[in-house]
């Protein structure tokens, strides 16, 4: 399949081209040689989404949406065996990478979803969060997702939030975070955090908004007709934490 | 990998309800019998997402999240060859159907995408649409998807919307159809069709409230954290069409 990559994607870029869907600048591609071999990718950032048996779809989908056309940035999954993720919602994603064989990402991203109930205590999982987050630009997290970045102590004496809804069982697993319960997003240092799901969408654009200027972040909403506050406080689902 | 969603899927469904995420119904699953054997699935009804490269990715994983957990209804996913279809953005979802194989749908859906420039001249997809559309509950689309309900003829003598940023484009398919150009998604009769990409998350919404009541939308869109308006009317990207 990534032999023809040049042939498809070229295409499709043609046509969103042709229809003035191109609001943000277009992603560059992968060149396949005479040889039929791909040449090194001119989008030399990768966004690595960590995928897991019962992410959360929206988790995923928002971020990708936003992160997709970024002139810098190919978003790419990765998931324990390189294969597959079933989502909570039922649907089958391709991963693109295993954690042996992924490169380093520049910006790590982990969803949440009933699977990090398992994850939590998957190793491998946590040994390839730590080993990613030495090198990353940025390391976010949607969601559950922080109930991952916390159990590998990576978040520690960081500001993060996480979903309202599982509030007391994602902070549990460190106290040495500064855990916000009223913030759609967070950013602390490199640290992004968003709250549950719909919010990983706000989050995403607020990290475009912070790598590329607010008038993109903009252009990124309105070319999905998306709603974006742009106000990390605007946060309807907030809790009170006694 | 049919052959083991049984353990996969309760073990998800287990962890989600042990968490206190699940607000909606959960749903019941398929059960796998001694003989290794599919049984059938008592979620009786299905959500049929039609895929295609070049689908736009929120087009597909807002409706997706929001009609995940309904407890009568599973989300499944079509291509013309039954494989996998990359989206604009880039990644790979797997199709559970073929177009030869697929079941008839109580609810059809039709994502937008630059992928829609290649699919309105592909006779076979119109001819899928037009067969499924026969016998249909409801049928769907977002974004730029209406783009080929229209090219197949299904929404003549009827209103509908699209993405208000291709609007020339796609009404340029049927001069037969009432197109609205504002309107976050629009009902008629059984067609349900929304503006661009981040409107099918909200009409994905309407349905789930024409279906089971209000209650169980703001429940739906509680669980995913989602502000959402439930006003059709409330569009800030519609468009003035002289």
């Amino acid at each position: 399949m990534k032999n023809n990559c040049f042939t498809r994607r070229n295409m499709i870029a043609f046509a969103s081209a042709a229809a003035g869907l191109t609001l943000v600048p277009l992603q560059t591609f992968a060149r396949v040689s005479t040889a039929g071999k791909i040449e090194k990718d001119p989008k030399h950032k990768k966004i690595g989404i960590v995928l897991f048996d019962g992410f959360e779809t929206l988790d995923v989908f928002g971020p990708v949406q936003m992160w997709g056309r970024l002139k810098d940035y190919e978003v790419v999954t990765v998931c324990q065996n390189g294969n597959v993720a079933r989502s909570s919602q039922g649907l089958e994603t391709g991963c693109r990478y295993s954690f042996d064989n992924a490169p380093q990402f520049e910006i790590l991203m982990v969803p949440g979803g009933a699977g990090t109930r398992e994850q939590v205590n998957n190793s491998t999982m946590l040994d390839f969060l730590r080993h990613q987050n030495r090198a990353t630009e940025w390391t976010t997290s949607v969601c559950t997702g922080a109930a991952l970045l916390a159990k590998a102590g990576i978040l520690d004496d960081h500001k993060a939030t996480t979903n309202k809804n599982a509030w007391t069982w994602v902070t549990n697993h460190s106290k040495l975070v500064k855990w916000q319960p009223r913030a759609r997003w967070v950013f602390d240092g490199k640290y992004v955090t968003s709250s549950g799901v719909s919010a990983g969408t706000d989050m995403a654009l607020a990290l475009v908004e912070q790598i590329y200027g607010k008038e993109i972040a903009q252009q990124t909403a309105r070319f999905a007709e998306y709603v974006w506050s742009g106000d990390s406080t605007n946060d309807p689902f907030a809790i009170t934490v006694k």
